[in-house]
């Protein structure tokens, strides 16, 4: 997919909304714990009811890895149901994978080709060779970790290398390899006041912004400083969305604060 | 495990050898491909020849997961072919996993619950709250990324921040963390002169070394500078060991790669 179909994407939903698919056995509902697979049927569910109002998905891998290879076969039927019925939504492995270059390869396989997910999340401590094997896929793209929206940011991302701040170095090291133009960015909501910084650094990049919501980052400061003229952004909202009711009517109550984020992000795209 | 049996067994076997089990179908001998389970096939007779030479294996979590749901099946069977016939040796999921608090806890928890591993590596990036949901489980060791042997090192861990590199930070910085004597470190061969600073840092911890061999890292040299009383260091060799024949004896010639570096580290230890 391209960043022009995404934009695409965004104009006709008026939507730059990114669901976390981020599912935990203890929080779905638990009537759902007696179907063959819970963690497919609760994510089914939730994309049959929020597909026209995000432009993409986010499952975190954590999620399924920790259930062993039964949460690594629920990963592959929710990717396949998306891709199957919903091929323009954008789809992100939330993974934050990244090793020496034959091994990336390994990795970008596994997530581009035996996954086809359209992105991937990367770390960025082993530096060119751990990402540039997933910049070289086609029609792919790499999220690259730079600033963080945990309280562990601080221990290292905001220190000081030389001039700047290590998560600038990371945006300015990445824009010198092959490939470059396939990289998005992973910056936290909860730190909105560094955008305009970070948008001097890369200014035309998709950014995908976690934090709105249940880690207290805002839409309107994110938009404000974050935004540029083909929009740029994904927010992504999990736990506040999928989560909303733990009854028969999750889908519902899901779909609802989709829509309430939809509409906030319809409104600032119209003032635009 | 705790470190005294990982010291014990070092002892016991005059080995330091870790064995990376990093499998990749087009390089096994092609005869493995009818099996039912390549993969397995090939680790179960590479650990029927090495486990009396080496005290740890290390397999690369993307080589299984390339090969989607039936790699993570062949990850599965060869943790538990280890830990039923082999429980003294250490075993580590080469993963270079990191996520904030919640997420990194899953990943814990597939790692050291679902697969039942004795130490899982992690990537610093988020710092923190990334890093203390491994370190909250007991018997269970956390190996950070500090110095990695790759090129890509020289893009962000060996940069000055403040009055020193960035992986000497990870270093300090980590020491600060909540049961941090449950850390080891991946530090790699090819940068053996920085070990001496390294031990400065953190004297007593396990060094996790990979790129002796393949990466052109040598033996003597990581021995001489990283050693500490307890010997303090894991060596790693994967491509060197496992990929040693493609034919039929493929498991001897990798027992005789093994038993060369087994010999090595028997001479060391017998120096000190």
């Amino acid at each position: 997919m391209t960043t022009e179909e995404i934009y695409a994407q965004i104009q006709q939903k008026q939507s730059f909304l990114c669901i976390g698919l981020d599912v935990d056995l203890h929080k779905i509902p638990s009537f759902l714990l007696e179907k063959e697979d819970p963690i497919f049927a609760f994510n089914k569910a939730i994309i049959d009811a929020t597909h026209h109002l995000c432009v993409a998905y986010k499952p975190n891998t954590a999620f399924y890895e920790a259930y062993g290879i039964k949460g690594w076969q629920s990963l592959k039927k929710t990717i396949d149901y998306i891709n199957q019925n919903h091929p323009n939504i954008f789809t992100i492995a939330d993974a934050k994978r990244g090793d020496i270059g034959n091994t990336s390869s390994m990795y970008a396989k596994a997530f581009f080709e035996d996954m086809a997910f359209d992105s991937v999340t990367v770390a960025p401590y082993m530096g060119k060779d751990s990402v540039e094997p997933f910049l070289a896929f086609e029609n792919k793209h790499t999220i690259l970790l730079a600033l963080t929206s945990n309280k562990g940011a601080f221990d290292l991302q905001t220190k000081t290398m030389g001039e700047q701040e290590l998560y600038k170095e990371v945006l300015e090291v990445s824009k010198t390899w092959n490939n470059s133009e396939k990289l998005m960015y992973v910056v936290g909501a909860t730190k909105a006041e560094y955008l305009a910084q970070i948008r001097q650094i890369i200014p035309d990049s998709f950014l995908l912004v976690p934090g709105v919501g249940a880690q207290g980052g805002n839409l309107q400061d994110v938009c404000k400083y974050g935004m540029n003229n083909k929009v740029g952004l994904l927010i992504n909202s999990s736990r506040g969305i999928i989560y909303a009711s733990q009854d028969e009517d999750f889908a519902k109550a899901a779909a609802q604060k989709a829509l309430q984020l939809q509409k906030d992000m319809a409104a600032i795209l119209t003032q635009k």
